[in-house]
């Protein structure tokens, strides 16, 4: 059987140690908003891409560039006076894979990063809060213990008992089970449409994990109002513009 | 093609002899908060798991760590001043496999527990009554002469002619087909709600099973309500965050 | 690829030159009726099952034995002092296999029934009745000619154009095919609801089958509402007791 | 992988140079009707049948034989006193078989039909029209110039621009490819329900292509009511007995 | 395992250097009127097809010739006084393939094109616009630098960020993987009805992208209304005439 996930460079960079950031559509579109403002403030470039028969048909133009639906975008690696480099990588994607295909995507994005000595993966999700107050609550998970003691330093309440779903969930278990550091930052968002403050929140933690590059988030505080927008209407034209035939399921 | 079902070992433990108790989401939350008492009394960790792409792709965080989801759970030998020994073992998940995915599922289970010489398998299912009294009914089905006269032994009634569905099903006809003492105990419930009470009743007979291991139930008569209620709490979390777009069936 | 379906052998019997009764949950349960009369009169023992991971996941507890949801019941050859001998083997299930697993389940019985040169196989089958008299209508087919008359001399009267589904529409076909004896007994019923009569009128025929073993039907007719309420009540504890997570289509 | 169609034949018969007629249930059962009516015309026999797990699971019985739901029907060469013979053979279902499974079973009847050095292929179809006159209409297709040629000849008006859908339509395409003539008659019916008089206008031009073999289709002008009928009566019954459970998709 | 889809060559022909037009029958229609204008236009020849299990079982019938759902047409090389060579090659289809196999079938269209040494591809496709004016937006994306600079050049207004779905869109991502010149138009249209004026409007962008072959588009903005009607009452016919039986999906 051929392989049902391929990867695709589209030019080689050293990301040995790098932060390894992943991002998929979850509520308040936090797994969305958040990789696309580090793409956007530390330029980074399309290194890569995840594709498969079984994601979405689609292309995501960015400056022009087709893409495929599941992006991996890099920088050159930044070092301070100290000796430090630090570098961040971002995994993607404005569409889920089929559920089915969200264990052997997680698996790839694993293998993939292993393979090229990743420091760490840390994937942003947002969760439903029933009622919120003005203090956006994060809850943080790791596979390590290395991991958890990181989150506990930058006060991020760990989860104790509690589920993580999708690709996020699978790296968190996956992780665990290759002791490779994975750590999921959950923001509580108040609805299913865009919440840049959350999104926001989640940066604040990620900026920490790397010194020597600085991702300031309060851009997404000041400008939330207009990022929201601006991501809802982007979300709206992603709506599949083909009258998709139903498929009817095939032998083997 | 690969194996539908992998497993993996946390730790190596020695668990010849073992009783393995398993437990999954059916009605009343016998299958999940029996086992999930026994974890919590006796202190029991996480030994391995079975992980599969046609699981739930979903993460279970366990002090702090993250899990699949179909994990495994096992402790010490404890040994009585008579020299007999006992031991616990305990599979359990929140969610089911699909469907055609269940006799896979248990005829691994029933690998795993024979490779490593585990004594029997008991499984715990709840049962809806139409009508009730203060008693909790239970009722009892075994692979094996031996289990039979066992649970009539301890005055639990057997089914004499009925079904039982799910992986505790399959794990009693291929029990006994492979000549592996396996168990099911079923405790009458009101409702699809927790019914912490039906768990206690199935607990009862679990403990009498295993000498030198005391699993004392009264905490669960006592805290019902409680119990209850945070189970619900808990299984409220499990539903997915992330909007899972519709699998397409795909070619073979 | 595996087999989907695998056959399993309780007891070795010989069981050259018997008639093989197979029955699955058609309409007015006379599949389901007729077989069981016979294995509780004949005090048949189970000696054999066919599984598959395509089958309901479920067990049927018989006597307190927890069995595969396809079933093999046999019992002893009975000699007439004329020499003659006869033996009754009896293959059923509570359940159907989904469509598709139909055909390979009625070619395993035929090749299974081949293999172990059985005489022939009898299924029995309902059909609705949009109103009907006293009398219960009864229609045969058969694969052979050899079949036919004999179906003729016990005044079955032959369908000579119509249609038979499910797995005793392939048993006939393909025991035409295969020069493999298969009959089908269809009886008029009245309605979705369990009808003994149908099932006594069936029996009727099966009993001149085999004429070194006695199968009085007049039990059925005497006890009829009893049987079918008892029927009733065991198909109602056959639904599913776990809330079946639905299944996502996979890959290949 | 298995072939997902198989040939069974029943006689050895020499069908070179045959025409062969093709038909499946479309709209105004032209396709069911004109079949039937000539395998009664003519006193064919069934020589052959396709079989298929993905099929409908069903028998036909005919003339007290069951058979599987594609047959194949053929009788003796005719053989004028110019010295020309010609010869029928018929392929018909009361079923179609799912989507996918269409163009492997059209490819399956055009690699039969070359194999024996058949001369032609015609399918009957029936088309939908909005409102119609006392005429009946008739469209033709046909894969190669010959065919063409020889539809025109008869008076039947060419299809220049349109869709055939079914295993028809794959008929025709890939007996282009192949270099088979393939034809298609389509006549104008009124509604869902049998219509007799289109079945005979199709017939009318078979008739024309097989010299030696006269199929008169006169009566079914004038017994068209009770034609229909009947038919009705029969797809009635095809309609299934048992209560197929739904079937879940499964792993490759 | 068999390839998903398969290609048929009707004639030979030397297309190398050829630009590839592409269409399917997205918003609009844009995608199946400006093939079949520009087929029309320059008599166009079908020269093979693109086929498959999965594709819908349909013939489409063209001059009377009943060809595969997927057609490729072509016709000769026009040479210019100045030496200056070109030809059109148009892929087009009435029906989408099933999500799944669209990327099979955008991955077989680029290697059939890169084979033949084809200079580039053009996909072209509508947008739904909510209120439009006037004029007919236009937007294009090209998988290549050259082919975004000839856009600009055409004075085509460049999609910066957005995303295209369907074949188009992997035929764009794919297109730059590979390094193969794809490009991608799309015309805003008011609704799902055949929009002629935004087919017009593309092709008057096809036609400076082959200075020696002229495709005057003014007839589409002239005839409108006619085609438009036209277009809507071929698509009628479209709707499959055969009752299509559901199909159940099948075992690997």
């Amino acid at each position: 059987m051929q392989e049902i996930i391929s990867f695709y460079g589209y030019k080689k960079l050293d990301i040995s140690n790098a932060l390894v950031v992943t991002g998929f559509p979850t509520v308040g579109m936090v797994g969305t908003i958040a990789p696309r403002f580090i793409i956007n403030t530390l330029k980074l470039d399309p290194i890569g891409a995840f594709s498969s028969d079984f994601f979405h048909p689609i292309t995501v133009v960015s400056k022009g560039r087709p893409l495929p639906p599941v992006r991996i975008y890099g920088g050159r690696k930044k070092c301070g006076i100290d000796g430090g480099c630090d570098q961040i990588v971002v995994i993607t994607s404005e569409f889920f894979p089929p559920t089915n295909v969200m264990r052997p995507l997680a698996n790839k994005i694993l293998e993939w990063c292993e393979k090229r000595n990743c420091s760490s993966i840390v994937s942003v999700e947002g969760f439903n809060m029933a009622n919120g107050g003005k203090e956006v609550p994060l809850y943080g998970v790791a596979s390590t213990k290395n991991g958890r003691a990181f989150l506990k330093n930058q006060k991020v309440k760990l989860m104790e008992e509690g589920m993580v779903s999708g690709i996020s969930g699978v790296l968190l278990y996956e992780g665990e089970i290759k002791k490779f550091n994975t750590m999921c930052l959950l923001a509580g968002v108040h609805s299913d449409f865009p919440d840049a403050r959350a999104a926001a929140k989640v940066l604040e933690v990620v900026n920490k994990m790397i010194p020597e590059i600085e991702i300031d988030p309060e851009p997404l505080y000041e400008e939330a109002g207009k990022i929201e927008e601006e991501i809802e209407k982007h979300m709206e034209k992603a709506k599949p513009r083909s009258p998709f035939i139903q498929v009817s399921p095939m032998y083997g």
